[in-house]
């Protein structure tokens, strides 16, 4: 991963960084969790350092903070705006900004250009004009804004308080919180995550230019529906892809969802093949499911390089190693034997009935812990063998009284292992079935993350996502 | 459904109706969810109505009950045995359950052919012969047997005791297991599930003819690695696919699973295009993973038919709405935008600001109970839909509190809408990222089903399963 050390900020720092966030249309009566409310608690949740305004004229207070009848209300300077105002009562709300003197404006408020309303799209074309004039950029309309937890910043209560270095740009507020969420629980951490929607000022080629230059952003993936400014987002893709993985969810692959996307956020999504063609001139990934987006965000946040695309799977189950055989292979990995003497070095400790120490390997060692270690370092060390993906689960009969204790001592016998023998090791989370086993699951992958371990919902998932890893770690070496 | 009056039982019923039970091989010191205990904890808490025996000569009493030293000193009669005895006291155990006049034999035992050694093959062959000369059925070798519950047989501990009308032939106990926990939290009930391992004598050939005459069959999965006995199977597979639904995932669809395959059963997997070329003649549905094996029982069981493959997608989320169109077309059904009447009907109660009324439907009626039902109504009632896919999930800020009462109003909504529209409706869960999200998941989808409703863990993977029914429908109504 490059960590560039910057010359000077880019222009769009101070749009991440402001010093004071107010938010406009706040009402105790909002649904929990979304509209002013939702911000305000998932901002102090993430713990901003600044001041904090709610401004709603009907409330003297919020929360417990001061509430403000208006911006110009407010007695200190204002960085940033959250607007949860109805579209109608933005006009005013632009008023009060431009004498406020407030430097970036979130619009939450939806109802523009996205109805496919002629006079709503006008009304978006005149905030824009008084934007612009004012120097006021925007972020929006209709989106959930920024997560920064370096900042303080966040849309969204529960998001994790700890920075890292994966970055999301997204035209979605749903699938950015579901990003967040479902990559997080992988011990995935973000630099930046921006629900921009309609993208009527700031848009997809500026954020991409801000990841692209941004040292704290290692990885950037990206939700998009369709891009507007052609040029300058390609220059500013090209840009991004060329110095770090950028891996790409596009909305609108087929006719029926460029119809949907055309009502969510107004965009004309192009055809796919066009934007296929970017990709592959930029040395871009392209997934077709939030959870491969969410999926190739670990893998790049744990791997610090690509492996080779010959995988051992090592785990317990006979028909679980032939599918996951399958699964590997029609990703496009290769699943090698192991060499004669590596299938003998297991062979002396492990018994012939019910076992392969082929590849998949599939021997109780993925049970008794004693020979676990043993048996992961037999296998990675083989010639022919780039990764090791182990898979394991919790939940088969009353095994999960000991599950804790197990779980500690199997990461920590891989991370010998891979420590030791210096090849990746990755693990396949066979899904959960009851509350239980998903809480172990869950403390499982968060150990597995503190351990350095990239860990995936599903076999099937960490063959996709180390085979697209492996194919575009082959590309950028064959580049350089 | 077909449900069939046999005139008279099929020769292998008995097979599936044994009268007492014998565990070879059981003891305390087995690993707590495998070998002979784990049998016995099985067959007991499934609530097997005859005598159940252990059998050890090292043992006199195995968790409360008497403890055997041999198959012949015990006194009742025994029509099956499970044998969990190694590889290496076969022998002896075939004179014992010929001497005993046993039926069935479930050889959990491995380490036969599938090892590739000569000798051990050359064991197996001689306990067919022998107990083909005897009279005695083969189960096996290297296999977990039979979960019967209407009969209380059981291979693995906690699988449901409320039988129910889909059966599995599978090659491998793993995913036997998995599929029935994995299905069976989609409220999916069970007639007959076979793991049937080497296929030394009862063979997959065999469990078709029998599933397909089985007045308890409704529905017939299987996963298969290769297939013995040629024309016999392919005569079943027919009969089978003629009669119900067939669906089969199959181990080996590439090289690498292949290989695979021929560790774990000793199969010799033919070429994927072959099977699919069966499956094409016959009627039967194939599917590459076993999520989709499990998506597809609960298609078959929970939907009278299939329904036409043009779907309204509705909930809440405009970038979820995206994705689930662009799966949904990728799947192969129709997203078509609703008639002008029926979203001006809509729209009569929807703010324009942050929805869509086309189709997909993201409206915050998926979050306001009062709007759900006239909604789905609505939506349901148009005329170029022939069904509804509702998404929801649990765990999106502190909206848990009240999810219990929710989901029961939601099911209760939407249960009125299909009843009232008489239009299939099934739901698709966002996946849960936390234990008590879990633990809520769980609980709305067995209320879905008491409610008649298929649930099916993603968008995705709900689009996928309706899609392939769809078409199974489609050909199997130009059929008749």
């Amino acid at each position: 991963m490059t960590t560039e050390s910057p010359a000077a900020a880019h222009p769009l720092d101070y749009v991440f960084h402001p010093r004071s966030v107010a938010i406009v249309g706040v009402s105790s009566k909002d649904m929990d969790a979304f509209g002013g409310i939702g911000f305000l608690r998932a901002i102090r949740a993430a713990g901003f350092p600044g001041p904090i305004y709610p401004v709603n004229p009907k409330a003297t207070e919020v929360e417990g903070l001061r509430c403000y009848p208006s911006l110009p209300a407010i007695e200190g300077p204002v960085d940033y705006v959250i607007s949860s105002v109805p579209a109608r009562a933005v006009a005013s709300l632009m008023d009060d900004a431009i004498a406020k003197g407030v430097k970036v404006i979130h619009f939450f408020t939806a109802g523009f250009s996205e109805t496919g309303d002629e006079d709503l799209a006008g009304l978006e074309q005149e905030v824009l004009r008084r934007a612009t004039e004012a120097g006021i950029r925007l972020i929006g309309p209709n989106c959930m804004g920024l997560y920064v937890p370096r900042t303080g910043l966040a849309f969204m209560y529960g998001f994790p308080v700890t920075p890292g270095h994966v970055a999301l740009i997204s035209q979605s507020g749903a699938n950015a919180g579901e990003f967040v969420n479902f990559s997080s629980i992988h011990g995935v951490r973000f630099s930046k995550v921006v629900s921009f929607g309609n993208a009527l000022d700031l848009n997809a080629a500026d954020f991409f230019d801000y990841c692209a230059d941004d040292p704290d952003t290692h990885v950037i993936c990206a939700y998009l529906e369709g891009v507007k400014g052609g040029p300058r987002f390609v220059e500013a893709f090209k840009k991004a892809a060329a110095r770090k993985p950028v891996i790409v969810l596009k909305g609108g692959r087929t006719e029926a969802g460029t119809r949907a996307a055309s009502s969510h956020t107004g965009s004309l999504a192009g055809e796919i093949q066009i934007f296929d063609a970017l990709c592959r001139q930029a040395g871009a990934i392209r997934v077709e499911s939030l959870g491969a987006l969410c999926d190739m965000a670990s893998a790049f946040q744990f791997l610090a390089k690509g492996p080779g695309n010959r995988v051992c799977i090592l785990g317990g189950g006979g028909g679980t190693s032939v599918l996951a055989a399958d699964d590997a292979a029609a990703a496009g990995l290769e699943v090698p034997w192991l060499p004669e003497s590596t299938q003998q070095a297991m062979r002396d400790f492990t018994p012939v009935a019910g076992t392969s120490v082929r590849n998949p390997v599939d021997v109780m060692a993925a049970w008794d812990m004693k020979q676990l270690k043993r048996t992961v370092e037999i296998a990675a060390s083989a010639e022919n063998i780039d990764f090791v993906l182990y898979h394991t689960g919790f939940g088969w009969g009353p095994r999960l009284t000991d599950a804790g204790e197990r779980a500690k001592e199997t990461i920590a016998q891989l991370a010998q292992v891979r420590d030791e023998v210096g090849k990746p090791i990755v693990i396949a989370m066979r899904p959960p079935i009851s509350a239980e086993a998903m809480g172990l699951t869950l403390d499982f992958q968060s150990e597995c993350a503190k351990a350095g371990f990239a860990t995936f919902p599903s076999i099937e998932r960490a063959c996709a996502a180390m085979a697209l890893m492996a194919k575009w770690q082959a590309a950028r070496d064959a580049r350089v």
